[in-house]
């Protein structure tokens, strides 16, 4: 296995973006990923009951359809919470991908994020995809891991490549998000692009086995999305010998586990305002749906995060979080540590001595910085 | 009905405080409530699973004991987290004030509030203790009100008399906490103090319909304190005809709700670093319980919060947040009016249209300001 920390596109994808003034200020704010050939997909949404109309979309053609070519993206825009329009505009763009790449619409998935409640600008969409269409490139995952960004600072990218037989399968992931993110997905956009030949059914077993253990062990602020999605394509442009079950499944699903939680641990990292990533170990919890309830009681206890921003070693913040998040604990078998407040990374192990089960879950302090860029945000 | 917004001791009562030096800035830290007859008592405290000693020991006492004499309260330290030094130093003070007062400990209430995890300076308590009880008056309310602080920034306090037959009631509350502060109780500390005659089951019936509607309908940052709790004593001075049920019990109970939601709303008012005081209103929900989850889901997300903050009219972000909060609603029949975010009142109005239910929150915003409060405590 190796892993490099920059996008590199798997055998027969292409990808391309530009700005099509979605964004106010000119930056990039359209992306297209491209399978020259048909892939299989799995992908996990939001639970929020708002959704956006990107999602409704992106759904419903996942339930009609089992072979795809595109994923269309756009930032700055949530395109939700606009009634009627939002699923039309939505419907209009998927249309209009298809139109360019001469496939059926029902192959084209789609993803917004931005600012919820406004229209899209369906003319300058509409002006913008043909262009996309004739930009497809190898080289073109380099803008478009930018276009897909919102308020991060960074890009999130990852490659792997691992052996299978004789054969080198590619994952690569590119994600945004660096606010209104917990789990249950409701977090973020990911984008994860393989060549590997792989069964429909092993690839949504592995994609949601490795969301569990990544996407949805972050949290920044405890807030949920109306629009986040993973998105894994295959495309069998490998020749590995199908993956199904056994061996070669196991050896897959890890390393897109691997994949998964370094772009989850990337969108904690550049969390918005953040100062400190922090790693919140629980464990000796009954089962792991308590270890994880206790790690993110903590990990959203606003007067947790305040007090590792300022480092300020109040250990009672975490045994009050813990306290009221409903897991089965007692006083004196609980036992806290916390690695010096001083450093950017934090450990807070939490034994909680009630079984064996544990989680980890990644977190950022709370800041000034986050308020400024939230109560600005518009 | 008359409303007094300052606290004026019901018949029969005293208080006393002092600067006993558990507070390193020299302020009042120990305040003693008295009845110089014997009174009946209800009391609600924290759900968290970790409980601060005042809360065990009060709770011990009020199942061993129906009549009571005395609350003591510390500010400044929540003996809480010390393992069995904490339950030790609580039931030491009791004893200290049972002695000075030539009373039994079980007739003696106890509340504390401030940091976690540290001792209390036991020795500074025992030699402060005689001193309040020699120091006791009617006019001793006016400090005790001071002693019960911590970051709050002003005094909460409200007085209520009305009419019950021949005879006047009063009720006198005070409360504290800006911080911390999230239903289920688990919210702040409140003494409410009446010389009504009233039977033990009427009370504990009154209060506990009258915080459902108050303390337990405010959030400031979603955080479950371990120590919290609301005392109400009635000692009978007024010489009213017993409440038991029926028009009084109901004239007694609404007053006694009018008590706790000014107090429950002065809290929010000093919510730590609020520039705003936000009323959600959630209507047209299913059954109560779903209106108080959807409208409390909203005044605890931070990223409404901050647009409230940043005067930011971000109605996607509420509707993201109700989406999230496990209520049942359509995004086609959902209402959301918010009024003008340049003023210092914020109310929202949101109208799910599932059924008939309604349930109001009051909420503050959250600022840079909070940030500093909270880095920086210890």
């Amino acid at each position: 296995v190796k892993i490099f920390k920059k996008a590199i596109l798997p055998l027969g994808f292409q990808a391309s973006a530009l700005a099509g003034g979605i964004k106010k200020n000119g930056k990039l704010d359209l992306a297209l990923l491209h399978s020259q050939v048909s892939a299989r997909a799995a992908a996990q949404f939001t639970v929020n009951k708002i959704q956006a109309a990107s999602v409704v979309v992106s759904k419903s053609h996942l339930k009609k359809n089992k072979i795809f070519r595109a994923i269309i993206v756009n930032s700055g825009n949530a395109n939700c919470f606009c009634g009627k329009n939002s699923l039309a505009d939505a419907e209009r763009t998927v249309q209009y991908v298809a139109g360019a790449l001469k496939t059926e619409k029902e192959k084209v998935l789609v993803a917004s994020t931005g600012i919820i409640g406004r229209r899209l600008p369906m003319e300058k969409i509409k002006k913008a995809i043909p262009h996309l269409v004739t930009g497809l490139s190898r080289a073109g995952i380099s803008e478009a891991k930018k276009a897909i960004l919102t308020t991060d600072t960074f890009t999130k990218e990852i490659t792997l490549k691992l052996n299978l037989g004789q054969k080198t399968v590619t994952i690569c992931g590119i994600a945004k998000g660096s606010g209104m993110i917990a789990p249950n997905l409701a977090t973020m956009l990911a984008f994860i692009l393989t060549d590997a030949r792989i069964s429909r059914q092993a690839l949504k077993k592995a994609l949601g086995t490795s969301i569990e253990h990544s996407f949805n062990v972050i949290t920044i602020d405890g807030c949920m999305s109306t629009n986040d999605a993973v998105f894994l394509l295959a495309n069998g442009m490998a020749k590995n010998a199908p993956i199904t079950s056994g061996k070669n499944f196991l050896i897959f699903q890890h390393a897109l586990q691997i994949v998964c939680l370094e772009l989850a641990k990337l969108l904690v990292r550049d969390a918005e305002g953040a100062s400190k990533f922090i790693q919140i170990k629980v464990s000796g919890a009954k089962n792991f749906p308590q270890a994880k309830q206790a790690a993110l009681a903590v990990a959203n206890s606003n007067l947790f995060k305040t007090a590792i921003y300022g480092e300020n070693p109040n250990f009672g913040r975490i045994a009050a979080a813990l306290g009221a998040s409903g897991v089965r604990l007692k006083e004196e078998s609980l036992k806290i540590k916390v690695s010096s407040l001083q450093k950017k990374d934090i450990y807070v192990d939490v034994a909680l001595h009630q079984g064996k089960a544990a989680c980890t879950v990644y977190t950022s302090d709370l800041t000034c910085e986050y308020i400024k860029i939230n109560a600005e945000y518009n």
